[in-house]
């Protein structure tokens, strides 16, 4: 088994580098250049016909990609700690919570990165300051929103900390190093961020 | 236990409603209209502090929302038929396949309805029919990437159906209805269409 991801910045590859560490998991990892081509390669792409990262290639040649799936099949073949809650509710609750972050929060770094970040220019791609303005605004809304959801809770989605945390904390890290800080009056969010970020995981 | 959800043509709501015709299991079911700003109560505000539908309560009050938590809540509890795919790599690839589609298709479906649909107008929310164009663009581009992933396949993610046929339908619906039709050059994705819209469940 192996897994192709890339370096930082990018958010998705870290997920799944977290979430080996939480599970004292290690696999080889071949790290895979975005910029120079090297996702967009024929073999690569009969790996992952989108071209993304990260893809988890198991022994036999089955690939799976999209962070999420990949880290769903790790909880199955290494199943403790649990990452996705245990029963049903749990479950349902973090699978909950990692949909809210993809289209609450990180659409809104996705569209400021696009029309407003610097290295968001991409040839043929229309940009429209007053939409990354609006992304800005509406990043900051959903921030406001996680800290009072958070008011109380030492993790996002259960009592213990899941893989809706690791979004969580990928979206804020790469946020924060595209610009958008984490405003220090959102007094839940800052600790919950501290407070993940000292885990040894975080250094994935 | 009961569904809050709301009538067609929102395609969210209704993926819950085919799952539970796919299990051949009846809740009650509470329709809400959000052009009401009936899911913007203090009440329902308290179920989904999104206020938004679908929202699945249990009788002790417990309260799911996302389609896709609340299908995998009710998968654990109705097991069969498994919708969600058995054994660890099948799990992996309906997740892979809902994921996908939610980025490479629904996305454009979205922008297309926020910058050109004459209902997407919003106060306040600027649109650009650049961006709008572009979404027609690649909404094709990801249709005709589907149809090359259907080729030989009866269904998207696994040899069975799953949940993440529900999304496809429900998607390529929704977005019929607004006015985006599935070329019908693209003849495995046409078939596939053809083959789940007769399933009994797609009348949910």
């Amino acid at each position: 088994v192996k897994l192709y991801s890339t370096p930082p910045p990018p958010p998705n590859p870290r997920r799944v580098r977290i979430f080996l560490a939480e599970k004292g998991v290690t696999i080889p990892i071949v790290n895979l250049e975005p910029v120079r081509g090297e996702t967009k390669t024929p073999e690569f792409l009969a790996r992952n016909s989108l071209g993304q990262l990260p893809v988890l290639e198991l022994d036999d040649g089955t690939c799976i990609s999209e962070s999420l799936a990949i880290c769903r099949y790790l909880e199955r073949i290494y199943p403790d700690p649990p990452l996705f809650g245990s029963g049903p509710i749990e479950e349902a609750w973090v699978d909950m919570w990692t949909r809210r972050l993809e289209f609450q929060l990180w659409v809104h770094v996705g569209s400021y990165w696009r029309h407003l970040h610097p290295f968001g220019v991409r040839e043929g791609v229309p940009r429209h300051a007053d939409l990354g303005e609006m992304a800005l605004r509406d990043y900051d809304k959903a921030l406001e929103w996680l800290d009072g959801e958070l008011a109380g809770r030492d993790y996002l989605a259960i009592d213990s900390f899941s893989v809706a945390d690791i979004c969580l904390l990928t979206t804020l890290d790469f946020a924060d190093w595209a610009g958008l800080k984490v405003p220090e009056r959102l007094i839940n969010l800052s600790r919950w961020h501290e407070r993940v970020s000292v885990r040894p995981s975080a250094t994935a």
